[in-house]
């Protein structure tokens, strides 16, 4: 006997993704494209550290690497890129992005200001490429499994809503988290804040009032770093929500979501590290989840894996993945998450409460048209 | 052979409590104390409903009833009085008691405004009687055990606190719970700020911004009856704390308790009515608690136990009991929470931040002069 | 105005109850009925150790005290007897307690042979008194929470059952534990039979089969001391239990239960001592429950409670305490569980499975009559 | 600009894999293999069933197929095999694929017979090439938390230890899974002995005693097929063991582990699909786990992924891959678990205990040899 071959030519090609900023994220994302995600291929990387991207490639086998994202940009053969780059350059990339063609996935925040992200989703509309921003959390099985209790209406009507983020920590900031100022509400937050608007959906954030404070590192607080913060927000439907956040939680990564209602409440969010439990005379312990990229790992592949199974079903003109409820966060989350952090600064600068802007009336999701 | 017959001279006499206002509250923790605290006796009943105060004194063995409270302050067989009365007696009837030399144990809120409490206080200050006011959380097990581990240092400075009181409910306001209309702050979250002071002991609110709605009954919004609210709360250690309540979880009564700080974090409160699980087709599932003397069953008789043996040592002259922490609320407790109760109704009025009215100087706690 | 003075006539008189033995558990059971059984007074105290009995009377206010159980036996007072006495002298305590008229409440075990238990069982038949083992387990909120769901038909047909004990220790057995020599299965598994069997309703132990160590002291071995034990029973409904015990359990005091059917599971036991959770830079963190007379002081405190509800429900000619299933222990379940404990020592010495001896046909409960 | 071409040459060639079995669990192997494990490729299937086998290769993107096993063992460009066939196959299949020179993953039973099984495992031996066990329990992360506790001595010396399976079902056995009658024993609680084993590494199982009977469906028993068995263990180190079953579970998947020691205890096993939790009229409930490909996803996974990493290293003649604790279970751990199973099927056979076949001498890890 000998072998068949095997024909394998109603296979689609996989997504070819270029990613941008090979920093410590989005070295992660590269690992998972060319490790983990099924039907993806990391085609090329961009770095002005070019000898980072250079590092990065070798590790994983990738054959293009260049100092300037325009490279990649202007590539025909490649289909999609993912931003990893300093968020003040998102909302830029995003606008040459879509218009060289190319579909979009941007890590949080897509900007730092509502004009140049309402630039640059316009620029995705028109262009008609598929964008997702990198609210990772979505993709986390606890998330998923309260996401779809509340659309199946286990908590009925939401009334009062809590999203949790305590970074780890051993009692300081280290120099390269201080930069922007306002990282807590705009790099941090932000993730607390599309939970609370994918968990609450079909009500648009109306106003918050926020408390921030450098309790982590007092001496910061002169130069206006803030690192701990409590938000209180108001919902078009009445709910009433509280996101918190804090930079150094010596037990680890602390993320907890919890929506209660008039029928019931959901709860997202690991307290450990596995479900393994010990018991000594000191009594019961168990390790605790420490870093975001083993908490996450999962939902940090699924959110990529969803990102190419779209595009790849956009490319080829077949049906995209579809599920029971909203998951992929697109342009309207990344928006109306800004405009929420953006409403936290002012409102801290005021000490007092404060309108979330509204989006334009083109980057209003479905969902939240007819409300 | 034949018995030994014991003279137990050496023990001291139990003290006797007079029982004012034989409502629902007042009914049980009469029961608490004639079946379940040692070393006290219920000896008496006042009650305008004389009926009730009768049904009552029967059920359990009482001989005394009276309409009026005031028989039982000229009672010279009477060491102390529980007030469980409507409030708005409550600081009248502190005065009243304390100047017939009875201690006092109170239930929340001591009073309405501050004027009527600051002159209750004082009077109890100069008769030398004993206050204590019902914070019955105190003494529940878990918050007790988290208290323990807060005084130990376990969880460092505070930075983040959370409080929360989920009232049981069917989705509706029943009528006699809408009186007063401010009921959320004056007698349900009176007891979260309580324990949040307490978590946080040695620094002073300065501050609230409190948001509330009729969410459980919208309808009830105009006559101004709030079903929900949060309250963000600033401490003079820099920690921020957040309140919240609500009148109606279908899932029973829902109590806890947070605090994070520099070394780590503690919580308290229990989800399900007992260890007992259930695995089935549906899944897992589990009792939850129902109703707050049978969650706080052991903390409404260890506060009474703790009332008593106190008011004895103090009457005998024996030292009093004393912990590892500050356990009884007093004087200093029940006026630091009320405060806190009217700002938060200022600052709903208001739309935002409220400062947190000082106490007089003489009714500041030991523990915290020094701050 | 003045008092108006109450007679409560009505109310039935309490069931008078004579403690034999005032050792460590018989000095608790005194203290309850003292201080937390409703409806109950500690009459008199006997004890060989006058002196033991002496001091335990004085600080509880208790007249009477003898060192012979005769003179309570011959008191007419006297309605009930709470036998406390080391397991020797059980059965022949019930015998003769029966004899006088007296109902009885007995420690496990009712006695250490079958011979002289069936006697004792048969005097209080003759009788007509009371009679209930201290199978303690069966009032802690979680195993009557389970219980009720088995009743209920939650888990379906059993299959598989686990009951487990581990006394808390620090890795040797005190001195007044090693008697008698198989404390082990006469002491500590019989809770766990009972346990089983109750959970099991309806069906009869027909075999076990037990291995046995001394792995907490090894150099006890050699005096017949074993520590340690895993029995394996197979019940008439086909249903196979595992019982097992260890009495040095570092982290505290383990009890659990389990029933797997062929609907699903229940489950029973607490892990932690309280609900209060502790999360710092060594993980997750929760004190453990430490002294079976706080782990179940609710349950001995009900355990006791139900005897003198239904003595004096027998005494006075009023219906008994009634519940949705079968919660008092009584004759046919000390028999039950004596019979398992005598057939695992059989089972150990013989190194295999041993039939379980079925009772006197007069000492089947009506429960399992129809079986 | 214009990219940078990089060259990987350093890279290791991915370990080419042939797969030997194309049904359920061969299918998901292949999926792991192509999708998730880096560092492989999938490169060839034989099943006799050829068009299984070509459905799963053009699903994958594999090119080569065969229906006979032979023809992949012939094939010089394969590195290793994983068998995935029969179990009655498994045995002569390692002795050939050693023969041949190929590393060899098998899932379990290596065998169904000591003799089988050890000529296989010396074929091996001879050959010189790696053996890996499907002992994937070994692989799931709060499996490997508490080995790592137990290597770390966190539980002490052990003394006692279990060990369960729950396989989910709905009341019935599917005819697929009635073959071999033993399968409880043979495919099912070999699990269960390894996790044993591993957890009390260092101590042989010397003798088993086991129960078991059809609970699920009756009517099977008359043709010998037994749904649910318990199995006491007796180890050189005196430890006592319980390892359990049942096939249907109709909450889903149930697999846990335990060990209990002179210092603690140590738990694994996961009780909810996720970390979410709901909140309702009914009290507390969330999803339990269904299906083992999702429970042990990631166990599956890292198995292979280990085996791949060790080939690799074995061929490249790098160091291999190390842990603080023996991870990867091999040739000495399938011949201790069989022995165990096989153990047990006489031991229901003579209604007694049985002792365990000692293994070969060659077969005997290190780490054992020195006991």
């Amino acid at each position: 006997m000998a072998y068949i071959e095997q024909h394998s030519a109603g296979l689609s090609a996989p997504v070819k993704v270029g990613l941008i900023g090979s920093g410590w994220m989005g070295a992660f994302h590269a690992e998972s494209i060319a490790r983990r995600v099924p039907g993806a291929v990391l085609a090329a990387i961009a770095d002005p550290n070019v000898e980072s991207a250079q590092a990065l490639a070798q590790s994983l086998g990738t054959a293009k690497v260049t100092a300037d994202a325009a490279d990649i940009l202007a590539d025909p053969e490649i289909d999609a890129v993912v931003i990893a780059s300093p968020a003040r350059f998102h909302s830029a990339l995003i606008t040459q992005a879509a218009a060289a063609g190319k579909h979009v996935f941007c890590e949080k925040p897509a900007g730092q200001g509502l004009d140049e992200l309402d630039a640059a989703l316009a620029a995705v509309e028109k262009a008609g490429v598929h964008f997702q921003i990198g609210f990772n959390r979505r993709y986390a099985d606890d998330f998923q499994a309260a996401k779809k209790d509340l659309a199946a209406g286990i908590a009925g009507q939401p009334q009062l809503l809590r999203s949790l983020t305590r970074d780890p920590g051993n009692g300081s900031i280290p120099n390269a988290a201080r930069v922007p100022a306002w990282t807590v509400f705009l790099e941090t937050l932000i993730h607390d804040f599309d939970t609370l608007n994918w968990f609450n959906e079909g009500a648009e954030p109306v106003e918050v009032y926020a408390v921030a404070d450098a309790l982590v590192e007092p001496k910061l607080r002169d130069q206006g770093f803030l690192d701990t913060a409590v938000v209180t927000i108001r919902y078009s439907n009445g709910a009433i929500a509280v996101a918190e956040a804090n930079f150094s939680a010596l037990y680890g990564y602390d993320i907890r979501g919890e929506v209660f209602g008039s029928k019931g409440m959901v709860q997202a969010g690991r307290a450990t590290e596995t479900a393994a439990r010990r018991y000594t005379a000191e009594g019961l312990s168990a390790d605790t989840p420490r870093l975001n990229v083993e908490l996450f790992r999962q939902a940090y592949t699924d959110e990529l894996a969803d990102f190419a199974a779209t595009v790849r079903a956009q490319r080829d003109g077949t049906p995209p993945p579809s599920g029971a409820f909203t998951l992929t966060p697109g342009a309207a989350d990344a928006r109306r998450a800004l405009a929420m952090a953006l409403a936290c600064i002012e409102s801290v600068k005021q000490g007092g409460p404060v309108a979330v802007a509204a989006a334009p009336v083109a980057l209003r999701d479905d969902a939240r048209a007819g409300v």
